[in-house]
């Protein structure tokens, strides 16, 4: 069982659609160990109590970076946590942490990068014109937004649209495509060449 | 009856499905009335003979930019185009041709812009290791491959993809998209909003 600690800052519908995969099988071997949270009283913290999931709140707010960080690897650590999945977590990772979890941490953001990185990405993706969005699941390295790209998938963008009818159109496709960007990882049948995700030879990808 | 120019350096593939759409009816009130090329004897100028179009080579090669584009200008007054449609055409155009057609001419460009403007923007996107590709048509302002979007189209990236596959597979996508993209800016049904294409209200873009 590969264990998952699930970062969040708000209502954390990424997280409940991994648990979600989990609980109907969609997502196999893995088990979420623990859901962090930076923000006091978010609906997603209910979420994971409602589960029977440990969930802790370690608040952001006036912290030192390094420091708040240094407390979340610690907490990671003692849950034995494999895998660390940023969903809708909305603080910048420090080297310490990155380092903590050398290529197991990744991230989901709502553009198809490199497109639109950094905050409001939908808003972004708007103000641009463009006609074709979507979402991507990438390594977190030290870099906004950049690491190697697991799962990206595109959405149209329909006329009319505003920041709440794209944001919402996006997020239903991030709940399937989490938790397969996960599988990818979990099956261990691939390398990062360059900064590409490189399934191995002889093995389909999903 | 809307007349098309169509500007192309090479095989001119596009500029075929082009004359393609008009010919089955995809593509209604629109007729190509004359093909530019800057080179000489290549495949695309032999397309437009076959189908009794008229062809030009206007040479570029070693000519000062706002001069060839002058020539250029010039004929395609002297056939009353419309819209110039830029079809795997190889130059950066100059303000002199931009200003001659104000919000008249497009371009396709074979990325999700903003993503990989440039050259072998399908090489750039392999590089960074994107799952999703795709095209763009937009129109031309004065920075590179910039200007407002009119259609875009997603592929994915599949595993193996060299710059060869995944060309064809965005290639194929062109070949409706331009057809299509022509069809929504000779519709007039539109306007553009900071650098949004915004199709006016009541009317359904296809």
């Amino acid at each position: 069982m590969i264990r998952l600690g699930i970062l969040i800052s708000g209502r954390g519908s990424n997280f409940v659609a991994i648990a979600d995969a989990i609980a109907n099988g969609t997502l196999r071997n893995a088990e979420v160990a623990v859901v962090l949270c930076n923000n006091p009283g978010v609906a997603g913290l209910d979420r994971a109590k409602e589960r029977g999931i440990p969930a802790h709140v370690i608040p952001s707010k006036g912290r030192i970076r390094e420091e708040h960080d240094a407390d979340m690897v610690a907490r990671l650590r003692e849950y034995k946590v494999d895998l660390v999945c940023l969903a809708g977590y909305l603080r910048v990772v420090t080297p310490t942490f990155i380092n903590a979890f050398p290529q197991r941490i990744i991230n989901m953001h709502p553009s198809l990068l490199p497109a639109f990185p950094g905050l409001h990405p939908q808003q972004q993706a708007l103000d641009y014109g463009v006609r074709v969005a979507g979402t991507t699941v990438h390594f977190v390295d030290e870099q906004l937004d950049h690491g190697c790209i697991i799962v990206q998938r595109s959405v149209p963008v329909l006329d009319g649209d505003t920041e709440e009818t794209l944001s919402a159109r996006i997020l239903h496709e991030e709940h399937s495509a989490y938790p397969e960007a996960i599988a990818r990882v979990l099956s261990g049948d691939y390398e990062i060449r360059g900064r590409c995700y490189v399934p191995r030879v002889g093995v389909s990808a999903k």
